[in-house]
């Protein structure tokens, strides 16, 4: 059983943020794989169907979800329990890819965002490529920081300078990286932002980023990030779920 | 004259890299601009020409060309030489709108990559609008550093783990970032890797990534490091430009 791979970057929900290699590799693969992570986040499995009904034209490719293992929160060794996560779900891709592909063929995966950039179905196919003929390729796609900045029309550096991006969790224990006077951060589920001395930082913050939904709040640290972070749990507790980024420029 | 002018980024030249919002923004533009930055870089006013080719149907869109000023190389301060190329672009832009929309209407810019990464023509926008009524839009497009991971089908970052985006003239000047493990380098036109202790680093490089010419090399920097060199230097003369950029990981 042969399988080629192909991770599909899809951007932050919106349909159009697809590219045209992107449409071209869904509509070549034999079996899209879409997880489905628990009731909390049904509206995203959702969006994933609505995304492969919006692009998916080709009869002879299957759509199939597949119940998404759960990583273990309360595991203090944080990477451990990411690499037993991965190896769970490395199965689960395994025991779907062999029911309803049998003699191989070409399989699809929608990636949020892009493959490259804070996301680990890279790594987990990489578990895969251990257990049978494995071809990976990679679409890219539109991720969280290219929508943030092009619902605020900014730019992602300044001139000739560098940009850090990091995680909540890195700037929550780390504070502000060294390097940059410009950082953007993803994975952050508990606004680390409010941990920094605001004064002289500017935020520019978005969630839903091309959606309907889309919430965008930019201003002086000091000034909005209170508002942020009541804006943030309230469109979480109306939507059942949200996914946000945010860039801050100090100096 | 009321203008609505629309940045689309393109990605690096593969017209498969647009995304469906970005055919869309083109169609729906009265005018695309494309400029032209002399015969030394003839092919990507050519490649600006063909993309617009392959994407727009729409009748009614002018395809106009403009020749770009050309910055003071030898001007010492360079974000000043900078600053004045860039009102000498607006100041083209809007002679080229006055000519071909007199009346105002929807003007769209092609971008290479993404608007927000190292690319100037937001702020060149933010000059125009002190001139006009002017609304901006942005259509996020791949960047080169998507291209590159997926070319290589890596991620960008390790687990958890910061990245750090810079430009070859900071690595060069400033060595390897104290914030993170893993660089991305743009705006290298003189393989600024070359300057670092190679012992440790892992480079991944490639050029005109997503065209059919693409070039990549991986490798430990101390093994690759010159071949890259030597490759980009014939790559640049067999075509009479390059494109490219490269990752690199410590540790």
């Amino acid at each position: 059983m042969n399988i080629d791979l192909c991770l599909v970057g899809i951007g932050t929900g919106n349909p159009d943020h697809v590219t045209r290699q992107g449409v071209q590799a869904l509509n070549a693969a034999d079996l899209i794989l879409v997880p489905r992570k628990g009731a909390g986040k049904a509206d995203l499995a959702e969006l994933r169907l609505q995304l492969c009904g919006a692009l998916v034209t080709n009869p002879a490719t299957q759509v199939v979800g597949f119940d998404m293992p759960v990583r273990d929160a309360d595991d203090p060794d944080y990477p451990a329990a990411v690499h037993r996560w991965h190896d769970a779900i490395a199965e689960v891709w395994l025991a779907t890819i062999r029911t309803h592909l049998p003699a191989g063929g070409r399989v699809a995966l929608l990636v949020w965002g892009d493959p490259s950039l804070y996301d680990s179905t890279l790594r987990i196919a990489e578990r895969l490529a251990v257990q049978l003929p494995l071809k990976v390729s990679v679409v890219p796609g539109i991720t969280a920081l290219q929508a943030l900045t092009a619902a605020h029309a900014i730019a992602l550096n300044d001139i000739n300078a560098p940009v850090t991006i990091t995680t909540g969790r890195q700037l929550r224990d780390h504070g502000w990286p060294p390097s940059a006077d410009t950082v953007a951060v993803m994975l952050d589920g508990a606004c680390a932002f409010q941990h920094l001395v605001p004064e002289g930082i500017t935020i520019w913050w978005g969630a839903y980023l091309g959606m309907p939904q889309q919430l965008c709040i930019a201003g002086p640290l000091a000034e909005v990030g209170e508002r942020i972070q009541a804006e943030r749990q309230a469109a979480r507790a109306a939507h059942g779920w949200i996914m946000d980024t945010y860039l801050m420029r100090r100096g």
